[in-house]
């Protein structure tokens, strides 16, 4: 009957019986006192710049030997001007207001009891991310400005580089009141760990899956604690017959080319078909200057001699690259069904000067951005004043979008009375 | 090849093939179009009393045939000033100023951007839940209310009471310009098809189980789809030293014996050490006279000679029924610290003349309600002025504590510009 040691277990054990003591003296702390230890972590890193850049080196190192692509290696990568970046974002989310305690409502109730409804923090989060170490002090400065504990889970190539940062953090909270458990990182590489973790919805409140789909699918898949998805965006730009065509061929090029490896970048355009002789053919002469492959429905097709058909699936695949689908819809009603269908309920936008036709866009297009006349880009914590951002949600329950420090808190309602009871 | 004709997953196709069109259009219908959709429903349940009660009646004669207990039969017998009842929480329901289209929070951002946070609806909202027949009543009226399309599975005790009120809902609803299928029933009483229908995360985006332990587990071992919890309470009072006895004798009897069968009523109750010898026997001699057993801890069982001595089971039991454990505590802190360990993080709270010490405790008390000084009964969406709750979440994520339209809906971001791209 002797049980069997495993270490993956054991590992996880030892995460879970500490991190709910820690979030709990995180959530009881001061602001001051979160904010002192932020910027005692910031301190921390600056001290140990030298040891973080070459545990980097190794990270560096091995990705060549495992022949990484030169996106992963420079995702990867650390220098100093990196590293004063990372803790420059530390101090901004140090800097945002104070999300704990904050009264989202108040009002008088039955019997003349004061209700409040007072934001308070989630408890324990888990980050699972993939390769690039600046998430990791991103989410821990995240999740400690907003009274939480975290335990951070990196990828198997940024290995070193996650180790140096938390020990790091964890000196910088030696020095302050907060206990060091309140960031905590998964040692063990082992992928058979992740599932044992998910399991102990007792010890965790969160998990926010970063990464490719493949590990947010797996993380959906196994985990009994709630997930807040951060997934794929197929966003899109639908170009109305009262759109202005240079607005919209500045709003197109920076949506798809200004970076397009990005979620909120465009993977669709659509076009009315009022304008698709007039505006089509300048619209593709400036995508395909700027190295834009385009694939076009059979309408569009005719415009664009350099085009491909598009096929059915392209309409919703998340290109991360330098192509673009382009369909001819009829109006906007067609433009929204078209999106609500297709898109991934991310991020979009109309391009029109009619301001009927915009707010009938932004109220039936049902995604967790939508916007009129403007580049969908624009979809980011940072961009929407939120500080930092852990992800943007591409759940619909408890945070939708852009998820800063307000999102990883909750709520509960404080009650105050001279002695009611019920009746 | 021929492929088994599975009835179970025909019903959840059948379902779900039309619950997302529907809901879209329910989310897309003005304020006064829910509005009139919820007033016709009021007027058909209205018009087919005398069939809703004929199958209520059928219902009734299988629970004596199966020997149902009487508080079961109580719970789903009804009759016309009950059905009154139902009707007149169904208008309240549609009385509540319309939650879709509310603007959260609005701001500047980056580029002059106007950004609003706007409330919409959440989607497809499945409701799974026991015998009364009221719940399916109040459920598909917030659902409508707050833009949602809803497919409701109630329990094989009210199968006939259940058809026959959303006969009558349906009914309302082709009177309206709503669709029909935005308020289905769940037809197959099988048990087995409720893990196909929970597979369905395209179909439905929020799972809400109303019931005992074992359904509210059963939905959350199997649903891919989002569940908020409507689980137990384990609520206590703690009686600080400078507390009023005859406020804290009003509040606890409140707390436990006006109804003791429901989540906010009190299973603990932990006393200041400092008054154990001054307060607890009047406490005690109050509740003895009301016919609630005591179950004590070892401080306190010398006071109280009539009671059982506590086991450690005790601290963490819904008892919902006339049992009270009784625990001795230090002070404040040890109260916080008790509170949080053994109890169910859902309604707690402090009696004392104290403010200090009432705020130390409302703040470090980890619960969906906290109290100064009144009764934890008050936990409850029409209490708290929400109008009707589709139950009292018991999760941190999304909503916590009663839940109501507001809760029923999830946001977008609306962002206005003039041309703006992203630099």
């Amino acid at each position: 009957m002797s049980e069997v040691t495993n270490p993956l277990r054991e590992e996880v054990d030892r995460l879970c019986s500490v991190s709910r003591p820690a979030a709990a003296a995180v959530a009881a702390a001061s602001d001051s006192d979160r904010v002192a230890a932020l910027e005692a972590c910031a301190q921390a890193i600056e001290a140990d710049v030298s040891s973080i850049l070459s545990a980097n080196a190794k990270d560096l190192s091995e990705a060549a030997a495992n022949h990484l692509s030169s996106a992963m290696v420079d995702r990867l990568k650390l220098d100093e001007r990196r590293l004063a970046s990372i803790v420059a974002d530390l101090r901004a989310v140090a800097s945002q207001p104070d999300p704990v305690g904050r009264i989202r409502e108040q009002r008088l109730i039955s019997q003349g009891l004061r209700l409040e409804k007072v934001s308070v923090p989630l408890g324990v989060i888990a980050v699972i991310f993939e390769s690039r170490p600046n998430v990791t002090v991103d989410c821990a400065a995240l999740c400690l400005r907003s009274g939480n504990g975290c335990i951070l889970r990196g990828g198997r190539e940024a290995v070193h580089s996650n180790r140096a940062l938390v020990t790091a953090l964890r000196k910088g909270l030696a020095n302050s009141s907060l206990p060091v458990d309140s960031v905590q990182l998964v040692m063990e590489q082992d992928r058979a760990l992740v599932p044992l973790l998910l399991a102990r919805d007792d010890a965790i409140d969160l998990v926010i899956p970063r990464g490719g789909e493949g590990l947010i699918r797996s993380v959906c898949e196994v985990s009994r604690i709630p997930v807040v998805k951060h997934d794929k965006g197929v966003c899109s730009l639908y170009v109305h017959r009262e759109a202005d065509l240079a607005m919209a061929i500045e709003l197109i090029l920076n949506a798809k080319v200004q970076r397009p490896g990005v979620c909120n970048a465009i993977e669709n355009l659509l076009i009315d078909a009022a304008i698709l002789e007039s505006h089509l053919p300048a619209i593709a002469k400036a995508l395909l200057a700027a190295g834009v492959e385009l694939r076009c429905d059979e309408r569009c097709l005719p415009m664009v001699p350099e085009a491909k058909p598009a096929s059915e699936e392209d309409w919703g695949t998340e290109y991360l690259d330098l192509i673009l689908s382009i369909a001819c819809v009829d109006d906007v009603d067609d433009a929204i069904v078209f999106t609500n269908h297709h898109g991934s309920h991310h991020s979009d936008g109309i391009i029109t000067g009619n301001a009927m036709i915009a707010e009938r866009y932004l109220r039936l297009v049902d995604s967790a951005a939508v916007y009129h006349n403007a580049s969908t880009r624009f979809t980011d914590g940072g961009q929407f004043g939120l500080g930092a951002e852990v992800g943007i949600s591409t759940n619909r329950l408890h945070a939708r979008g852009p998820m800063g420090i307000e999102e990883l808190c909750t709520y509960k309602f404080v009650v105050r009375g001279e002695g009611q009871a019920r009746t």
